[in-house]
């Protein structure tokens, strides 16, 4: 199992930092995202079995978050060069332990739930793999028309793992206009990216050799004993989707159903939370507390022994977190990035 | 002269708790309201007859606030009795260094410009003082039918002093529903009751020994040698204006038409401030910032480092103070309250 975990993400501003992005944020419940993507893993495979890549500005916080993940199973990587890298290194690393493994790639900042169910796909899909040697991915049947995940439309279907279809990969589509996400809804065949992916080491350094050979060789170098940090820095910096899975003829999808979300915003809150009885979302840490008089529909964020008093207002953002306090109507969640934008030059310090 | 600084307001939370009431802070500009109450006398007498009537657990405040100020020129309250006593116990510790002197009394937290106005009126009371020995109120003309001040309405006119017309007192006011106000302010002769008092140590004295003569024999008790803190518990809690000013018949009032805010909420800031490029009110403490993307109409108020985003709202207060954030819409501000009242039971740790 690799969790991916290097992302440094500024949507969750003033929560998520440099110092500390979303996977470390306890958005879904009461742990850090990547806890429960930790705990989501429990009884499939054992902690020596999971491998986490973060950055090595991270390295601390994810063994704090994770006291049970085995040192050498921390891949600290110098610096941010996308996911295909990331994956390499890992399949590289899991290849050197042992030659013959599955493994599943998994974000460490997604909500998925149930866990029963998510479980269930990762071993059919790890099953499908036994079977045929190729490059599984689980694509989440849509059940609204998001514009903001990127799409995998099927084609042929391979038969079924334990119940589940393997469908063969026309091909990935971007993040499309609500009128495209529409017609992928009502046409059917089209699954959400949801970035999950389950393979062999050997399919996956094969087709990685194939379309970013500059990878393997990269990688080789750690096998000649060069350190990391010279290595990384000169590997091509790209998505693992764009710079192999699209390229790659033998990619297929397993479609799956369970209740999946990126939670990429504040205004995500809402469909990974329940309201609570004021109809409002709140994530409050221990000792942070929320006062809603005459107040509805907002998402409500606090951390450490504070406290929120909402008066006469509906449907907003409220965040209280260090030294920063975010207030925004939910649908305007997304332009906390220009906040980020204009603290990058006169406000470092709140970033 | 006499400022009274023991008010425990609680429409200014979170910024006011009971440890930091609304005089210390700095509502209408960078130093506390109690520090520029203080400034605008400089110049009309010299620190050394300023005398501060405040609570005792904040004294310490005071002195901070105030190291000009005497030590002995303090007056702490060992508790709350509103401000009969408070007016009695200043007059009574005046005429015990000063039996002859006049003194004005004036509350600590309100909002006067411009501070030449200010003075000239006070000036002008003092020698009416001087000529005739009555007790004088400052009353505002109104500029809008206020529903949230008491009023004075005036009787005969007294001639003038300073340019400035003396006038009898036909009687006080309570706060009026919107209809009287706008009837007050159609027909004249209504002034917004200011709190602001000049009078002889003698007249104030008198005038409270014939309607509240337990105040006198108990503020005896001090030069009997007996404790401030035995007597103060004793003494009869009432407002000044009920206690005395509307029963006494030696009443008269000076119309004054500077700018005068009592600033009795969140929502009357931007009547004490002038709005930002972007239209808003900020407040802000040293180190504090506000970023507003199309926003406008807010009153912002931070303090410490830290940092107020908000995004496309219109019209909120937002505050940050301490350990806690309030979010409403200005025309909200005055249901604080209710949050307040939650908190006593709940929460007293955010009063």
């Amino acid at each position: 199992m690799v969790i991916m975990a290097g992302g440094s993400g500024t949507r969750f501003w003033p929560a998520s930092r440099n110092a500390r992005p979303k996977q470390f944020l306890p958005i879904s419940g009461r742990q850090s995202m990547l806890a429960e993507t930790f705990a989501r893993l429990e009884g499939l495979v054992p902690a020596e079995r999971v491998l986490v890549v973060t950055a090595a500005h991270q390295a601390q916080q994810v063994r704090e978050c994770l006291p049970q993940l085995p040192a050498e199973n921390l891949l600290a990587e110098p610096m941010a060069r996308n996911t295909a890298p990331c994956v390499a290194w890992a399949a590289h690393e899991i290849a050197r332990r042992n030659p013959d493994a599955l493994q599943a790639v998994l974000p460490a900042d997604h909500v998925i739930e149930p866990v029963e169910a998510f479980q269930r796909t990762i071993l059919a899909a790890a099953k499908a793999a036994k079977e045929v040697d190729a490059l599984y991915t689980l694509g989440v049947e849509p059940t609204f028309p998001a514009t903001g995940y990127g799409y995998i439309e099927a084609g042929d279907a391979f038969g079924q793992m334990d119940g589940i279809d393997v469908l063969g990969v026309k091909r990935f589509v971007e993040k499309p206009k609500l009128e495209r996400a529409q017609e992928f809804l009502q046409q059917g065949g089209f699954y959400w990216n949801a970035g999950i992916f389950v393979w062999s080491s050997k399919a996956i350094l094969a087709a990685i050799e194939t379309h970013v050979p500059a990878l393997i060789q990269g990688l080789a170098r750690l096998d000649a004993g060069e350190a990391i940090e010279s290595v990384y820095p000169e590997l091509p910096s790209e998505p693992i989707d764009t710079a192999v899975l699209e390229k790659a003829g033998n990619v297929r999808v397993l479609p799956v159903s369970y209740s999946w979300n990126d939670v990429g915003s504040w205004a995500a809150l809402p469909d990974v939370h329940a309201a609570d009885s004021d109809e409002n979302y709140r994530v409050l840490s221990e000792g942070a507390k929320l006062i809603a008089h005459d107040s509805k529909g907002c998402v409500a964020y606090a951390e450490g022994e504070r406290v929120l008093a909402l008066i006469g207002v509906e449907n907003l953002v409220v965040v209280q977190a260090g030294n920063a306090t975010l207030v925004c109507p939910r649908e305007r969640a997304q332009d906390v990035k220009l906040i980020v934008e204009r603290l990058k030059k006169d406000g470092p310090e709140f970033l």
